[in-house]
């Protein structure tokens, strides 16, 4: 099994020919959109990688997808934090200021979702017609880090996947914090492919739509974050220790469904999607338990 | 190695005998403040603890403790779920609306921290005059659970310990999210002490005291809880898996250094106390890094 180079496009997924676990990269030529490919049935394969998500290398060997999973495990990802009001046009639409420095909020790791078939499941408590979407660029750290400096930010970042900072309105805007309302099981769906840095060299330059039953509810660019990638990882590792496998989710864009006239609500079947470019599609459908 | 009954009154500890980290039974008449006299150099001798912090009972091995750790370890803490404003007086001190229901912000894991000899540090980014404490009953989390009802509640307490919410006020209250400011590594001391619900079957009539450089500097009793702890536990369960060794800090009553005229503030050297009734005294230097 020879062993070539570092992955740059990685899915966890379960094979067909042994329904286990692995590690694969996708060849982004064949698939540039791996969540869209496997969603729509076409047969996809990946060469294995072998080693962890943190030091993986391709090898040889081909296996196709029979199922998608987070790029990272439950047991891999120890937290989610999450930025409120990081894009201009967002910060508008809330009728927010503008924040001086980032707006962190916090998901537990039981928030942790996957990409399809895994379900956005709307819990009782969330179905009460203010169940919403919010599509995001999510980071993923490299390595434990403290006291970070922008210019070596980059160093911690182990790659990119697209992720849905999924919102109960009703409840996140009752009190003052939006940790309840936001940090509901499965409200954090992410994947399916992690893109590494070096294929990315400015993750400002990306188109992050939100697309809700077919129609685009949500079409921002990355460039309009206020705080930006190396920022963001710098203030947030000031006395706080970010743990390996952190996922840093960096704020939406406008058109979030509160806001839209009329609203639009996340209800029971729909298909929800969000799409990042060069980074690929992440989709669930909608379940309300 | 006779075992006799589950444990009423644990502590984490290192040893004299062996220098090995153990699990202990403190006998509560002998020491009704395992912590203090701790602290002051007493002798304190512990009855082991075999099996876990779940399932522990008490064997007739006698140790000695050479120091206290957090009743559980890092590992065992997957998360810190704080309530703010949940103290009558603190909501009115605060200039702050009673809620409507259990005010949620996050604590990383990284934020835990133990009884003395550990220290509350205070990094960079805190050291503005404004680092502060929060005196707070906190409730440690049996099983995984979801959707508990107010009635069931209780089934899924481990036990009661002390704990102090520190808090860097002007980074909590630069935007609307209190999780950075709130998030420091080592900002959550708790301990020493976990004492199980059977030895306090009512936790709403404890003192709370807060105890800065031997001042009294707040002073409350749990029966001031805006939502008590069955209620507690269920709102935060409502769609969201509170996983076991979860932490949860129930809030502060008034007294807080930023509403003190003049104002109180955690500064180098100083002796900052967690002081509950049936439960001891929480002890911590603060160290500014």
């Amino acid at each position: 099994m020879a062993v070539a180079r570092r992955w740059t496009h990685l899915i966890r997924f379960i094979a067909k020919e042994d329904g286990r676990i692995h590690l694969g990269q996708i060849d982004a030529k064949k698939f540039p959109d791996v969540g869209l490919a496997v969603f729509e049935g076409r047969t996809v394969d990946a060469k294995c990688i072998s080693g962890s998500v943190y030091d993986g290398l391709v090898t040889d060997r081909t296996l196709h997808v029979a199922q998608l999973l987070p790029p990272l495990s439950l047991e891999q990802i120890p937290i989610i934090r999450c930025l409120g009001l990081n894009y201009r046009d967002h910060a508008r639409e809330a009728n927010m200021a503008i924040p001086d420095t980032p707006v962190l909020f916090i998901k537990p790791r039981t928030a942790l979702n996957g990409p399809y078939p895994a379900k956005i499941n709307i819990p009782k408590i969330a179905q009460d017609d203010t169940a919403d979407y919010e599509a995001e660029l999510s980071v993923i750290i490299s390595k434990d880090c403290r006291d970070v400096s922008k210019e070596e930010a980059y160093d911690y970042v182990l790659g990119y996947t697209a992720s849905n900072d999924v919102s109960a309105r009703a409840q996140q805007l009752k009190n003052s914090q939006w940790c309840f309302g936001k940090g509901l099981d499965g409200s954090a769906p992410i994947g399916p492919i992690l893109v590494s840095p070096e294929v990315i060299p400015d993750p400002h330059q990306l188109d992050v739509k939100a697309i809700h039953n077919s129609n685009v509810v949500q079409d921002s660019n990355t460039r309009e974050m206020i705080f930006g990638i190396a920022k963001t990882i710098s203030f947030l590792s000031q006395g706080t220790t970010l743990e390996r496998g952190t996922v840093i989710m960096t704020g939406t864009g406008p058109g979030i469904g509160m806001a839209k006239q009329p609203k639009v609500v996340l209800r029971h079947g729909d298909d929800m999607r969000v799409f990042i470019q060069d980074i690929g599609t992440l989709i669930n459908e909608v379940y309300y338990e």
